[in-house]
């Protein structure tokens, strides 16, 4: 059993929108053991919509359609159903009080436009996936033993349509061949590197466990995976790889350094800080990001101006002429000073030109200071990154938390 | 002339990763007027590859495959497509000498493993789009008139070779009908009040002219396409709705809120200040990813703890005390001391619950409140989202920001 994703709608093709909602999409139907085998992005032109709902339910078990479910007149979706499915549009009841109660909230008194109405539209006969949370409604239609479902393309109405409506319709209708995932993130070593030193073990996998490298910024993400059932069980490879990989290991689940780094200062009772000029305050949301932060972070300084890195985190004014902004001994004064500031155990401390503006021969686009503070000393490392400014913002937010990664690494082994 | 993508690798179904790599060529081949008309991902596995570029070539007459080329065991693209075309791969020497070189600069001394010297691998008689800032190289292929491109998944890599290889060629190769983009960002009107808004200019578009709306977080974007030459110009619809529009329109060019407020701060020589809790550093990140935000950005403080909130931003103890951090007093005293500390003419401030712990029944996950201090005054506002962290972080920024527009607009006409 499987299922492919359609997204419907001119934005992601255009590339104003980065379609998220596959990604997810696509985790959640991994968990019910049901792989998703391909994506397929179309315009909202009938013709293309009916050739990818032919193509794609000759290939899946189940079609995920997103977007295309709006009021307004680029929305053509619903009524390209009704002709693939030979069926006509009804007006759900339940689904038109819905859509008024909603409208009276946004706009209190005012006449609800006829656009309105028609998302109460529903496909005779269908599954309606009713959407508390917004004004289109999901639909479930069964064809020749495939399934077909369709959701608005806003992100958190979809999610909670597939969480609360279609989730819960799936488990009774699919059973299949499980699969299961582990995984080991690692860092230190290239992926080529990393290949030779665990080459024995992943020569040895079973032909129904396959292992793959997901390298990002830095780090290598293992992920095996293991279909149908097997002698020697997928945690004992998992194992077998976590034992050789050693103090490269930074997790043996499925998270990120940063989901890494809260969970490990959480339960160890460190405290992190943080002092940013060209990073501008992507280090503070990193770690904010995530759930229970509030335990190893109290606070961020994102210091843009001289001014500031004087004022709140203590750097020298000598420093700064002597050396300029962009320089390892301020940065070492931001990290040192942002880290007494807030009475933390660890602080990272960020200046460079992130570009495209602000470079000088000496110090071209690019150029950044990284500077991590920990229990016995402060490290630096200098990086110059050759890209736009979004990516030089993001490598050293990586770097960063490399950095403090391996620091507190030191620190626990010394 | 249209193009299609096709993206390979596991990560993207089972969402691992997002795939942003299509967003930005879509971007991209808009300008140079080839629409992408589908993006397709699927797995690494050589018969879905196969098809896929079948499947493409029979509809589009360029195809753009990323992914796939890296040298671990599970890149298969170059195997595949050596199938496709029926051609051999060839080791390219000039592709050898740089990956060695690539291979030396990070592990000086080190011997570099057979699985990279493959890298250099390449299909006999394609151009070979040399990478300067990775290992991997890109190929183009022409056959039966149509071209076809791979390159490397890693996203700064495509980019590179996007940009300074391919797009060069292809300005030789293709000629055809232009395809013109307007835009206009609007504020404070939903989709449909919008839509009734402009009606009678929207009924009156030639057949050529085309109108989308794509919401997202309280502003909506309008984008008028205009394919070939029109008797009446794009550029007089343009002004049409921007005139019908009057203050709701935040920018009359495709930027987002946060780049409308770098630009006009900057124009008109004000500075922002941010005092962040629940967003944890994401509206300073927000605006400092626009260039030139330093003109007027100088200083944010994510003050997660009460304690800083009380030491840098000078919230005092007895709001904290009495109303709590997350309360309409404390953000009101955090924009002001933000405001205060960093000498600015606007400041904002959040504190909020962003779940998905942390909740009371008094304040939900979800409360959040949002300060913005301007010329004359201090607003507030008190929302309630009922989604996941990350949603919750999201609405909260896209929020402020469009607070602190409607406040500039206010102050601007007063």
């Amino acid at each position: 059993m499987n299922a492919e994703i359609i997204t419907i709608g001119d934005e992601i093709l255009l590339g104003q929108i980065v379609d998220s909602n596959s990604a997810w999409i696509g985790q959640q139907f991994n968990l019910l053991n049901i792989p998703v085998t391909q994506i397929t992005s179309i315009s909202d032109k009938p013709e293309n919509i009916l050739e990818a709902l032919k193509q794609a339910s000759s290939r899946a078990d189940i079609i995920i359609v997103t977007g295309g479910l709006g009021p307004t007149k680029d929305d053509v979706t619903k009524q390209t159903i009704s002709t693939y499915f030979l069926k006509p549009l009804v007006r759900d009841v339940m689904v038109l009080e819905h859509v008024q109660t909603l409208f009276s909230r946004v706009a209190p008194g005012k006449m609800m436009p006829d656009i309105n109405q028609a998302q109460a539209d529903v496909l005779e006969d269908c599954t309606v996936l009713f959407n508390d949370v917004g004004t289109a409604p999901g639909m479930l239609v069964e064809k020749e033993g495939k399934i077909f479902v369709f959701l608005p393309g806003v992100p958190f109405e979809m999610k909670y349509l597939i969480t609360n409506r279609l989730l819960p319709l799936l488990k009774n209708l699919v059973a299949q061949q499980p699969i299961q995932h582990r995984h080991i993130i690692t860092i230190g070593l290239g992926e080529s590197f990393l290949a030779e030193k665990i080459a024995d073990i992943e020569n040895s996998l079973p032909a129904n466990i396959k292992l793959a490298y997901l390298p990002k910024l830095g780090l290598v993400r293992l992920r095996l995976t293991q279909i149908g059932e097997s002698a020697e069980s997928i945690d004992d490879f998992h194992t077998r790889f976590i034992q050789r990989l050693g103090h490269h290991v930074v997790a043996t689940k499925d998270i990120t350094l940063e989901e890494a780094i809260v969970e490990t200062f959480s339960s160890e009772n460190l405290k992190l800080a943080t002092a940013e000029s060209c990073t501008g305050g992507s280090l503070a949301s990193g770690i904010t990001a995530i759930s229970g932060a509030s335990a190893m972070f109290d606070c961020g300084v994102v210091s843009y101006h001289n001014n500031i890195k004087q004022e709140l985190l203590g750097v020298k004014a000598d420093t700064l002429e002597k050396f300029g902004s962009v320089s390892e001994q301020t940065v070492i004064e931001m990290a040192e000073g942002v880290k007494k500031l807030a009475k933390a155990d660890y602080a990272i401390a960020t200046s460079g030109i992130a570009g495209p503006r602000g470079g000088t021969a000496e110090k071209p686009v690019g150029t950044v200071w990284i500077a991590v503070s920990g229990k016995n000393e402060t490290q630096t490392r200098l990086f110059q990154f050759r890209n736009d400014r979004a990516v030089n913002i993001e490598r050293t937010v990586a770097n960063a938390f490399a950095m403090l990664w391996n620091m507190y690494i030191k620190d626990k082994s010394n």
